[in-house]
């Protein structure tokens, strides 16, 4: 970020820089590539889909990491490391699996690169078997299970996996799909059907948790359909979030694969009544699209707002100073402040650059998102107060310095909760039941948002539906009760309600 | 794992597994693979030449991750994300650079598969540019520090990344050569070629305080001769350790690049006197490799020995029971003290899996390296003691409860001090000075070890050394004093002594 030492400059910029261009009303998907950029979270590279994820991204990520870590081990999950590259041969053993995969896949078809006679250079040293960048690696790793796993004593095997993924998607967008991304894969099998069911279930749980908890994002837990699913798997479930432009995007999923992968890669072991069976197996993820989940969920036209508990800086205090001197007296208050804070687990930056003005400082940390912003000021200095601004609700009051640790660490939980409880009584606010097409197009083309609708539950009628509306099955909620009712397109008869709801 | 039920079966596979053959005096490069093996770090998978890191061989490298990270940003380093994938035309830019990485590549030309006609599937879509597997990103980083500086207010700039890495390797060998590794990356701008130079020896330090304080591996700091720099650079500086086969292992690097790269993607910035230049650069990185430096370094013919301070697990308790109510009266003393031990800041596993009997789990968590067992008889819990034996002595003791936790706490500084200082002691006793070719040729072939010797200073004679003995310059010492003498091969002046050795 460049000073600018002339006033008037400084002035626009200054403005430039305090709210979003255009606003989320205004230009919803453009306002999203705004943010991102207002905010320094990443940016387009020159490679085809490929973004960068700039140091404050990066570190929401690994946030995101850390937590969600945290809880695989609690579940009993250990992390390893797996080759980045799959040989075509094993790519082509499960059909579905490479049905679905081949037609975006980075192939590595050379190993070298040797003078073109025209001073530049071209591909040399052809390979007798492609490889391609893994897209998932549930090939590589059965590959691998095949030799870790002999008997029902070796079960269950629980791994996960942090690594970087290709997927060569044709409309990139920052964070939501990208050419290449970042994420983490559960890969788990077991001696039994409804041992690998239990898994499945426990890890979406365990994304629905961390969404609610730490996201602020409420979700919906559901089946995918037929369509839907994970190529080579017998099930997926997954997390479903509303953002603010109404539209759902899937957050998370969780596979059942059964038996596909262990027979196509043998992965067989000797059961307890002595006889070989093939595992059963699971593998679920999440990606770096949950920090496009979180700046579609809570941002707004002053910039990102971060959940408290992902922030990686929760308190940003700014010492307000003519001269030195003043600058003195206040830094020692804010760095006594800032060690209380970080002795109470808050992370803290003290900003004493003396390159930008305080109005300056207040816009950049509202456009990252930062929950909580104290200011120092003479006046403060000498009363013994603390001006406490919050990111959420753009409030601010006055806290005396003998009661600010207490104040920050309830206003960080509250800040928390609250745009949790904004999130749901938005994400209530815009979901509906339809019983009739017109009830159903109406809400999809004019106020958009989920719909719980009956539809009979057939590939071609979900086409159609998808077809005529943009809008598509998201899930089948898992806790939806049985109810009877009729298809909206083909009135044929249906035993539940399932979300449907234009996605990203 | 699987538990032999059968008595004598379960004898054999003790012995098996109390042991490494060959011994590391009969076959040292057979030797690390089965103690990689035995100690259930990784393996090789059918990519040719990438490994498969499993999760105790993971578990480490994320703990030197941890650490480094942590010192990286004490250090004023963020990290950051950039893409897997090289544009040919990026990496034709700098041209020692592309002259370096050419010939090891993997190269990204198709963006799908299709049908073959024969039932199987072949590349297609082929890109009109070529993309690389990164090898290094200085070249993909350059390109994003050209939008990012402007002002020498922007400098410096100190970003680093956590990643994999693609080099087509001939010939590889766990850990310390593989065609995919994971590392760290440095990639630093600066306003000044003194501050450029500045950062490279103060990464170059923090190497070396990792590799001494964490590793427990004494290594010496120098600069790479002209031909075993890095492609690109100005200065490639160095870490040099040495392994018990006495050969050197590089085990981290740090290069100072001049405005090579700057040139190269036109990384200009406006100067405090408000002229235009290019910015100077650092990168720097270390890599799995250290895991191979840590076996190769401390392992014994029993299997791993980890230091304390990297050991995933740092104490295990294994309970010697017969029958529940032993087992209980046991496990309340064992809980009781792992969560003491844990309120200290150490990392204890309690193994009470009644599949394994304590022997076998001994001769495990003996290959594996970990540093303290603790064990728990009938005995000791009547007489309120425990057998107490540590990993790198492989002596036992019996201690106290009362005093255990101090206990632990001692021995494991005194494991991670003792097996630096018998590094230190092998390295010094394989270190020397030859003055005439017959004394270096002899050291070479028939001792093994560093050998601080005189050369001309020529690429030439260092390749004529290296083809004669298959030694070569390793580093030129940072701290070795200036010294008159003359080329032990040509018999030219020289101006200091070398390090000299045969390496990996």
């Amino acid at each position: 970020m460049v000073l600018q030492t002339n006033t008037k400059e400084d002035a626009m910029s200054k403005k430039e820089r305090t709210a979003i261009e255009p606003t989320r009303a205004e230009n919803y998907a453009e306002w999203y590539q705004q943010v991102i950029r207002a905010a320094d979270l990443a940016e387009n590279s020159e490679v085809r889909g490929c973004m960068v994820i700039k140091p404050w991204g990066y570190a929401i990520w690994e946030n995101i990491q850390r937590v969600l870590d945290e809880m695989f081990r609690e579940t009993g999950h250990r992390n390893a490391y797996f080759p980045i590259f799959i040989p075509k041969s094993y790519f082509e053993k499960e059909a579905e699996h490479v049905e679905g995969f081949a037609k975006e896949c980075a192939v590595v078809t050379h190993s070298r690169l040797e003078a073109d006679g025209n001073g530049g250079l071209k591909p040399a040293g052809e390979l007798t078997e492609p490889y391609i960048v893994r897209p998932t690696s549930e090939t590589i790793i059965g590959a691998s299970f095949a030799k870790w796993v002999n008997s029902y004593r070796d079960l269950p095997l629980l791994i996960n996996q942090w690594a970087n993924i290709v997927r060569w998607e044709m409309r990139t967008r920052l964070f939501l799909r990208t050419t290449e991304f970042l994420w983490q894969e559960g890969h788990t099998v077991h001696e039994s059907s409804d041992e690998a069911m239990d898994e499945t279930l426990k890890m979406l749980d365990v994304y629905a948790r961390f969404a609610q908890d730490y996201l602020a994002i409420p979700v919906i837990k559901g089946e995918k359909t037929e369509g839907e699913k994970f190529p080579g798997a017998v099930n997926t479930y997954c997390i479903e979030a509303m953002m603010q432009d109404r539209k759902a995007l899937q957050s998370g999923t969780s596979h059942f694969l059964g038996q596909n992968f262990a027979k196509a890669f043998d992965v067989q072991f000797t059961n307890q009544e002595g006889k070989l069976d093939y595992v059963w197996a699971t593998s679920w993820g999440v990606t770096t699209r949950l920090i496009g989940a979180l700046i579609m969920a809570h941002a707004d036209n002053k910039g990102l707002v971060l959940p408290p508990r992902l922030a990686p800086i929760q308190v940003v205090i700014i010492p307000i100073y003519k001269g030195n001197s003043q600058l003195d007296t206040i830094s020692e208050i804010a760095l006594d402040l800032r060690s209380k804070l970080e002795k109470a687990g808050i992370s803290v930056k003290y900003d004493n650059r003396d390159t930008q003005k305080p109005g300056y400082k207040f816009a950049e940390y509202e456009l990252k998102g930062v929950p909580v912003r104290l200011a120092i000021g003479p006046r403060d200095a000498e009363e013994g107060t603390v001006e406490v601004a919050r990111r959420d609700a753009l409030t601010k009051e006055t806290v005396s310095r003998d009661n600010i640790i207490e104040r920050v660490q309830t206003l960080l939980d509250e800040i928390q909760k609250n745009i949790y409880t904004k999130a749901v009584k938005f994400r209530d606010e815009n979901t509906y039941r339809a019983d009739t097409w017109e009830e159903f197009t109406d809400i999809i083309e004019n106020r958009g948002g989920f719909v719980m609708a009956h539809y009979d539950g057939t590939p071609e009628t979900e086409e159609k539906i998808k077809d005529l509306t943009k809008a598509t099955v998201r899930a089948i909620p898992l806790n939806s009760p049985g109810e009877e009712g009729k298809c909206i397109l083909t009135g044929k008869p249906s035993e539940r309600r399932v979300l449907f709801a234009r996605a990203y």
